[in-house]
């Protein structure tokens, strides 16, 4: 199947936003299988918008439209595709009972009440994350999908609501894809693709890697009619590839770092708290990013302060007076402080340099200590992250993770 | 003058790459005053590109094209152009010298040859990055402007040879725009609409609201040939706004809802402390996502299990056991328990349910208390958000920021 992205939003046309919702859209639709040809971003400015989403379903079957379903007057896209597609707008009656959930008792302002108005026929996509519900329609074998601009709500209603849709309409025309991930971190993509060079020029199953900033999406598919075969090759590619990355690969499909970490802390029945001092509170944010990590996290202290370092978890003054505050001993002793003080099992501490000031010749910016303490004495590892303030902070908490997620495998 | 932006590249429409390269030359041309109206991408396939690069011509004066200039037979964009424009194909002696320069005595490869090939009437970019120039070129008033693929030769090649050419035709032309944006906390999109139907209606400056999830981006635009006179509009405009929604305007263009809580402290020179139950580390993170903000910030405890909150910061277990650890006393003790062991002159503290469990008919997930312990007392809010874990907990940091800026302003 052809498909194509409509954009629309004045907002990517004062270059204040980057396009990433057509990004992600496309990495999404290909996997299915389906051809993305064109990206077009125009305004929220009815004859441009109109004459655009014409021309889009003159030259493709498929239309994937995201932005303008929201409440005020310049969101048009719903009417324009009920122009389009020559059918009326209809009040959607589960739309309206949700909107009057969820404002109760209060009155529905009356450019929210437009959002549960649709094109006749239209299948009606929840949004979970907000109030604009989102659109699929077919009209004589021309798809639309209708979805919500802002990116969170948009990925969470095509992952959820449109994508298994789609594999049934590509079900039924007889084409079947069959994707996993592997997710892996510690090398960059050039050197992931040199390292799996024999394996990427295979026909079967295809790879594709997509950079995800801290760590790496390396994509299997298989194109066939078979699940039961198509789910062993990619079974018997996935152990061939873990022979030889080892435990650089963390996890599979959707599985985060923080994911993989909490299921090996449970089975472990070991429960982590955490000492930060260049991270702030992204490591624990992160951790208890996954529902149900009370039972393994304790919590932690930010012991942005050298004086927090030395009062809540007991880092010696001598050590931040020789050593610095970024250095492999306080690193070791603020995960050793923290574990003793909030009596867990492990400790994970994290201090470093994470600029854009700060840095002196011997300790640049982006130099970075990552301790773990555990019963039997204490880790250390030193790392040297580029980039700015957000990816230093970044790298360091994933590093942090996967340091973690080794020590744990390494126990069975 | 009325752009658009033509992206050429079948890695765009694969997912792989992230279309940064029209998210940067949007920003130029706009800052330019030039107005973008469409973003198009196609892949490097003959016909497809020939008819959209047609379109634009149509619809637009300005056509803004990147990649397609390389050595490879399916890098077509320049004979696209020639054809487009019915000029003919001709050689550029300069290039066809810094390209011997460049491979000395080597043979030049036919395919790179063609590098040296322009639609007559060209003015040749140079590239200082990379072996492809590119092209300027005018003919009865529209303009066509082709850069190469990689963002850093396209980068510097805009920067260095298109930008002062294009300023040069545009102040004949004498058009410019300028730009706001006012950042909102506390008022939906529609709420805000409704805040400011009368201001929205007008014509300049033109309003445009964009919702970022947790807070409302307002941007107001004019265009003019005067640039005292619109900033003048703009803070004309600016001031009317802020009187109608008073401190609920909490940045303006880049600020964010840290930054604002940064400069206030350190104006005040107050310091801060945070204890996170539900946040479990993501205020931390977001107050030292600013650099600098050690000036302010000691550091925090994530006090997720109730131990913690009782060893480290001192909530009472009989509050924990009477009220539970999501309520108004403990939120209270939190903020007042982690001001005093940290030393610092605020306090402020988080506690809610993020879900999806935990939830029960009296405490529903999303239900929040935050407090704030200063030298005179403690407040504390309760809240009751909606929608899923990561939204929750992103709402209840920045309803924190919030809290804690208003504070602050109370203070003057």
């Amino acid at each position: 199947m052809i498909a194509e992205i409509v954009s629309t939003g004045t907002e990517i046309l004062l270059g204040k936003t980057l396009n990433t919702s057509a990004f992600y859209l496309t990495g999404q639709l290909t996997g299915l299988g389906i051809e993305v040809r064109y990206h077009t971003t125009v305004g929220d400015h009815k004859e441009r918008l109109f004459n655009a989403i014409r021309e889009a379903f003159n030259r493709s079957q498929m239309v994937v439209l995201t932005g303008g379903l929201g409440p005020t007057a310049d969101d048009l896209t719903k009417e324009i595709i009920a122009e389009v597609f020559k059918v009326q707008m209809s009040l959607d009656v589960d739309s309206l009972s949700s909107l009057k959930d969820f404002y109760q008792n209060k009155e529905i302002p009356p450019g929210t009440l437009r959002q549960v108005f649709f094109p006749e026929g239209s299948i009606v996509l929840p949004n979970d994350f907000g109030t604009a519900p989102g659109v699929m329609l077919e009209k004589e074998g021309k798809f639309c999908i209708i979805l919500p601009g802002p990116p969170t709500e948009m990925k969470q209603m095509f992952d959820k609501y449109v994508a298994p849709r789609l594999q049934a309409i590509l079900e039924n025309n007889g084409q079947k894809m069959f994707a996993r991930v592997l997710k892996i971190f510690g090398l960059s993509e050039s050197e992931l693709e040199q390292e799996l060079l024999d394996f990427m020029q295979k026909e079967t199953p295809s790879m594709a890697l997509l950079d995800k900033h801290t760590y790496i999406d390396l994509r299997l598919t298989v194109r066939t009619t078979d699940e039961k075969q198509a789910n062993e090759i990619l079974t018997r590619a996935e152990l061939a590839i873990r022979e030889r990355l080892g435990n650089k690969v963390f996890g599979v499909d959707e599985e985060s770092h923080s994911l993989v970490v909490g299921r090996l802390l449970r089975q472990h029945k070991l429960t982590l708290a955490t000492a930060e001092s260049c991270t702030g509170g992204l490591l624990g944010g992160m951790i208890t990013a996954e529902a149900g990590s009370s039972d393994y996290y304790l919590g932690g202290v930010i012991s942005y302060a050298d004086k927090v370092k030395q009062d809540l978890i007991g880092v010696n003054n001598s050590s931040l007076i020789s050593r610095g505050a970024v250095s492999e001993i306080v690193a070791r002793e603020m995960a050793e402080g923290v574990r003793k003080r909030l009596g867990s099992d492990l400790g994970l501490a994290t201090t470093g340099i994470a600029g854009p000031g700060g840095g002196t010749p011997a300790k640049p910016v982006g130099l970075v200590y990552i301790g773990l303490a555990h019963p039997k004495g204490v880790l250390v590892e030193k790392k040297q992250f580029s980039g700015n303030r957000e990816s230093v902070r970044n790298m360091t908490v994933e590093s942090a993770l996967n340091m973690l997620r080794v020590y744990l495998l390494e126990l069975d």
